[in-house]
């Protein structure tokens, strides 16, 4: 193995769960080592997190223009290579495109950015500019996911007929009811949250999953979103009827109001030669369907499974691996791209991902404001 | 208890498994005994399926209306008292409405009708006439179902704001993609099977499981339907948004084509106090999340159960009771409507739900045929 | 089919399940007619009983001895045939002998005997008469119990190298700990109850379960029977370890104090080839397991499974059918062998069953009682 | 928080999957850096593994007495704090003999020992030296056994009556049925592998969850192991009956030849106030059951869970974490221990718990050879 890539950090300071995720997904299969950050605007909460968490701090810098400037002091052999973007949203842009600009490499939390146009924007930065980036739609790594995606490939449900994914939560419910509460939550602002809160936020990860598993591309969307009450601003719940351009048809449920519900994102998909069943909260199990056949379930780690499942297994089958496993498949994914290696592209999201989830996200929202109409997605 | 209730079949011969289900349905809860039928337009295989089944002849007729005629000359201490209507769909509605007309109480397969105008036509006639009329949505029948219902009903949801009813099949798929075999299926021929394939046949089940359990009317929906060919006549997957008159929304997903499923009919509620998840394939689990406490598994049979719920279950807990007795339960309501006893209005499913559930057909295929806009569901 | 089998009930009255369970599955496969009974020692609640349920009262006897007398004067065309006999424990012995003796056939509810030699006369007084006697170990008319069957009989699982049955209950724990009520619980009391309350009344459920399913004699137990309680003469809870005469060994695992449990019986057996897990609370999902394949899950109804299972589904894959219709297949298997037709014989459990049944439970507390030592099974 | 602690590490290099666990869970909670260590015994493998994982090797060791050695001139801040031994089972002892000796605290790989007395010795030096040791009975720090732990701890089953602990395998299944295979297979063979392979590898795990789980000690056990083939030298399958000092007994069933089974660790606990169940492969989800409530299921990182429970979860409740996470609970135990912070006993297992499993396997083995006798588990 070649060096550790060397590893710079924007956001994801103090009690950042994102932060978290990132960290340990980076340091999973030994490929990165983290140089240089900005965890956080207060320098004082900056610097004491970096001790906090061992990193050395001569590197930590006070903002994120200074961390860029510094940076390209460094000789090239020392210099952050990839940069990971934690930011909150509106920040995701403008820091994607200076990195990509100054030649760095970037993996982005999602959404990738707060508009469409400026998604079209960092496309181009991104093809100008010679660079690996990532949008972090965490749930592709999961190895079963992976499976899916290899299955579909090779065959194994045959044309694709119905797809149905669900993306269901039920955090805001204890917020949305009380007026105060849900005038006082950023998520609900779109100021500070963008157009949408339930599809920006889940629903466009349930998109993702389809368009990753399938392999195919949703043509068209018509939207009915839901915001509950008259002075609340953002969508919380919604449904997306979808189309492709094949006859294939399906629907993309998502849902912030469905009380009692954790992180509940699954995806059903089915072909004239069989069916897959997957669920995010057991993501082990793959139940894969026929018509007179019996019910298969697939788990990881097994022989049976595809290279790209099984590059995302560390260990034998039955012992459960989670959301830190799935995110560090994305961050293994994007050091063999930075490293120039072989890797295949299911291994990470790119910003053609970031590009049409943030259509399909302006899309719903206009179909439902313009009264449920179908809209294409764009790219 | 009263004696056993006179109950006439009309159709149900031979291999036929609704037949079998109404039987064994009638049977167990000790209210009817089968006097007088018509199994079979074939004389010879009317009479001996009634051999083989060990029913007495002499009042096995050679057709309907016969069987009404000599009926209506005995006593009606002797005469039978309920019929139930097995035959092929398009004549549920006519034979329904002699027999509601002559004087008996009738429970009658689903669809039932074949139009919306037939429904509200049978529905002056009962209004008309003083009887008992009953719909077998069978799925109502299960004590899980029930017991939904009626928690919904004590509050325990609070304001329902979300609601998701899948009703997934696959038995089409083998059929559906080779030319000659869906040309010759009579549910793919809108002259045998009515306007609709899929939402007329499972769809409208599930639009019936939501306004049982909520108690809430859906007011209009948006339906997309797929036909999959260009000679295909006939829905066989679709997806109904729902709007309610209160700010809840959701969505009805059918299909059949949906490769490997069984008859895999789900429902998910959302209130602001708490949701519900139920499967049919696993009947006697019913989930009831909250935000803030474990997720709870009912199960029938506990004293913890609604009234309606336990009047439902025959053995004690961990005893898996099935389908028969979920249309036992529809028996055992009819029963107690014919009779004149107290009865709960869930225990059976009456010609409101059906005149609803034409509505709905109707409905569907013309905002699918209009270009995906919205319908008032009519009553 | 041939006219319907005359059917004769011993117990079974008033409010008891197990006289509902019997009479819906005499029912359901339209092979049976009750035309005779005692349902009840206290003449009035037997005749009140008979009319509620709508049974004609010219055949309902004063007691069990006057019905074997009565029968026996009327032409062999017009007696009872086959006779249930659902009486409490200590009857099942005298009343099955008798009604063998006299030419009956006998389906009797477990235990068949409350002792071991018992069972051994049983068994000779049934070689003499040339009778068809089963034991109601319900559970084995599951059609996926039945599919285990024949898949290990067609080596589906190779040899057999591991056994482990279960049946966990939780009823007595708002019992035992009570001294009162643990002295006034019929089923704690030996002289009502016999030998063995968890073992005789439920661990014997999970012998018969892995003779059934295996096709193999459990040649030697080990037991360590608990009784919670000095005060408390019976076992409520307990293991045994078990040998086969082949390498394999294994273990049944019993309780009525597993707090919280409803009727949590399940097996899991493994081979050489594979292995299959299996709960009788999810009777419809048997598990197939192996070394290297996915896990399968068969379904009741499929054309995959074996004829035995098939007989035993009446609906479509996805419709569940419970206790009910695994209690019906073993009368349908009853029916069957008393018209002389051919039948599989796992049909129905025989004397055969109940005999080795018998001796599990003398063997458990024996070899409780001496200390836990090894002793062998009899028939 | 302090400075990271200097962590070292025995064994692990390659392909060592226990060696990938233990080095995430090293990282997890940001606590440790690996600052030395002998990775493999081949001197270029073990500095080879050292720059392809990126740890910088001045301090990387040709064997185990220079680390030791060479740490002891370091001053004691930049010295080993502690030391991770994941070397073949046989040298866990003398090595963490050593290092104990030598004023490092020891994490431990499972079995602790090979022997009882072995264990014995190493209770006894730890005595000696005030040091941190840890076994890593990695099953511990899953949140949901913890939160049994605690919950049992405040009484929430009451009185324990009933437990029953399973840990079920099919991995030696390929590999038993050949004579050559089981003859070369190192876990098959005393020599390499100890007194027992089943019991010793696998079912010490079970005895272990229920010690921690219950609070209370497995007082005296009878086991029947299986070796399947008379030139197998190793137990491959076994049954433990276990007592306590209460009047509640259990059962401890553990297999390697399970067929197709992969790492069925499962326990139920009933006490006479309620029940647990909780299985390894599903570790977010832990059944909570009683005589007269709905069961309720637990899920990580809820409120409602304990502060144990709680403080070994990073994300909120619906992101599956797994075996990586649960191993980095049991490390960060280890660093509070190491730093003098306060902890709870749950945190990680103790010598105690190495000396008790060790007792454990050899009874069992003892217990079998004299022909399945009871015998007390010693500590």
């Amino acid at each position: 193995m070649a060096k550790k890539i060397k590893l710079g950090i924007i956001g994801g300071g103090g009690d950042s769960l994102i932060g978290v995720l990132h960290r340990i997904a980076s340091f999973i299969n030994d490929n990165y080592e983290i140089v240089g950050a900005v965890f956080n605007p207060v320098w004082e909460e900056n610097i004491n997190f970096a001790k906090q968490i061992g990193i050395k701090t001569d590197r930590i810098y006070v903002d994120f223009d200074t961390l860029i400037e510094e940076e390209l002091k460094l000789p090239k052999e020392d210099r952050i290579q990839v940069c990971s973007v934690l930011t909150p949203n509106f920040l995701h842009f403008p820091m994607a495109k200076k990195l990509l600009e100054n030649g760095f490499h970037v993996i982005c939390e999602k959404p990738m950015t707060t508009t469409f146009s400026e998604a079209k924007i960092l496309q181009s930065v991104l093809e100008e500019n010679n660079a690996v980036f990532a949008v972090t739609h965490t749930y592709t790594g999961y190895p079963m996911v992976r499976q899916m995606r290899e299955m579909i490939k090779d065959g194994a449900l045959g044309k694709i007929q119905k797809v149905d994914a669900q993306y269901y939560q039920g955090w805001l419910n204890p917020v949305i009811h009380e007026k105060e509460k849900r005038a006082s939550t950023w998520r609900l602002n779109p100021e500070k949250a963008g157009i949408s809160c339930c599809f920006g936020d889940i629903g466009v990860h349930a998109f993702n999953m389809i368009e990753f598993t399938t392999g195919m591309q949703i043509d068209a969307i018509l939207a009915d979103l839901n915001y509950l009450y008259e002075d609340n601003k953002m969508d919380i719940d919604g449904t997306a009827l979808i189309r492709f351009n094949t006859n294939a048809k399906g629907v993309i449920r998502s849902s912030q109001v469905a009380t009692g519900e954790e992180n509940n994102l699954t995806i059903a998909i089915y072909g004239d030669k069989g069916g897959f069943r997957w669920e995010q909260e057991n993501p082990n199990f793959l139940y894969v369907l026929s018509d007179d056949k019996p019910v298969q379930v697939y788990k990881p780690g097994h022989a049976y499974n595809s290279e790209l499942s099984l590059d995302g297994t560390k260990l034998p089958p039955g012992h459960p691996e989670g959301i830190f496993d799935a995110m560090a498949n994305i961050y293994l994914g994007v050091a063999r791209a930075v490293r120039g290696e072989a890797y295949n592209s299911g291994e990470f999201p790119t910003v053609m991902d970031g590009v049409r989830g943030m259509s399909f996200i302006e899309k719903a929202v206009e179909s439902h404001q313009k009264g449920n109409v179908w809209l294409k997605i764009e790219d």
